[in-house]
């Protein structure tokens, strides 16, 4: 008997991927790894320097992302269908050998490995390792610590309703905001009337080779999905 | 010129430490790492068996940790000059060498680090290398998902006060509650009053040999100060 090995891998940065992981990795003879039809992945291509020769892959492309909104039926049937067809894949690998599912950041924090993990249950052994989150790589990026003492973090998504983002922002000592993409408009609106705009920083690619960190106020055009946008807490200190 | 390397060590297994700490421990000369007087200290203990032979180690050690309660000048007074001691002695050492700093979780969350990181801005050289956070290691322990879709997930420290700890824990999706110790029979009334007693999960020493995950309302005792307390999150999911 296998087990189904999801391997956290950081915010980007091979380096910054755990011992645990690293090992599981080059020595895996399957990984599967999710990625956006035609692309190469951005799991794949943080592991790339790491897998050992005749490594067996499995690429789970999504069959949709951004092109039906969340909330229609037919977006949840459709990614149901795919992650059920992908959990009988891993399963019957898992009879006999073991498979690793590298994931960024940390997979039980927003990750998609764990509607695989969900549907694995009971069908195969499933071993989750942790790995640094993407907004832990973002906010040492910054150079400054994102809480002091005994500051409330708040990490909430750019998806959510403004009146509710607001609200969120205005009531914490520090914040993290993912989901960014084309939901900056209303984040930059949330952020001005909970009185936190010039407090903002946006980090896209954190840790990455192409990083860049700034502050809200100066970042024009559009931005990715996945940056993340950070107040630090000023919370006590000695 | 050297350089001061705060080493992220993550949740407690040496093997979640990112290989990027892993070789900076492994190729340290000095190493300089906080504890409580008269203890190994955690950190120390996760590194143990990484050190190089002849690797020089400063102990530094906290002047006090809970015999005065933080609100006290006098608390405020005697960490703040073990601080700066502290910081002259590693920005002399960076003149000429390097020194590492091995860190408990991910040292910009909450870390002590980030009071020696302050004060050695332009007298020294320093790098941060982040780290999987306490939280990740223990909500991975508990073999369930943090947070889904958009969840709202709050972490906030137990030595808050209790209709603001019972407010928060009301108001979030998913929760983390750091900081537990003498303040758990505060922590519970908080969460009973939240209605959320009977979701809410205590985890020690995540990911280390001893480790404990127990429903809160399983526990009897005493808990450490650095016990976590998680409520799961149970939003969208396809």
């Amino acid at each position: 008997m296998g087990k189904v090995i999801c391997a956290g891998l950081g915010p980007g940065d091979p380096e910054l991927m755990s011992v645990k992981s690293w090992r599981a990795l080059q020595g895996a003879k399957h990984i599967a790894y999710f990625r956006k039809a035609g692309r190469k992945g951005q799991a794949r291509a943080i592991v790339d320097d790491l897998l050992p020769e005749g490594v067996i892959e499995h690429a789970m492309e999504y069959p949709v992302t951004t092109e039906i909104h969340f909330s229609d039926p037919e977006y949840n049937r459709i990614l149901s269908a795919f992650y059920d067809q992908w959990a009988d894949t891993l399963a019957e690998i898992a009879q006999s050998e073991d498979v690793v599912v590298p994931c960024e950041g940390d997979p039980f924090l927003y990750g998609s490995f764990m509607h695989l993990y969900t549907r694995l249950q009971g069908r195969a052994e499933v071993e989750v390792i942790p790995g640094i989150t993407g907004m832990s790589g973002c906010w040492t990026a910054t150079g400054q610590p994102i809480t002091w003492g005994d500051d409330v973090l708040t990490v909430a998504m750019a998806t959510l309703p403004e009146d509710e983002l607001t609200r969120r922002i205005a009531d914490t000592d520090a914040l993290v905001v993912m989901k960014i993409g084309r939901n900056l408009p209303k984040l930059r609106r949330a952020l001005e009337a909970a009185g936190k705009f010039d407090a903002a920083w946006l980090v896209e690619r954190g840790t990455m080779p192409k990083q860049t960190v700034q502050k809200l106020a100066d970042v024009e055009g559009e931005v990715p999905y996945f940056s993340i946008v950070l107040v630090h807490g000023q919370g006590r200190r000695p």
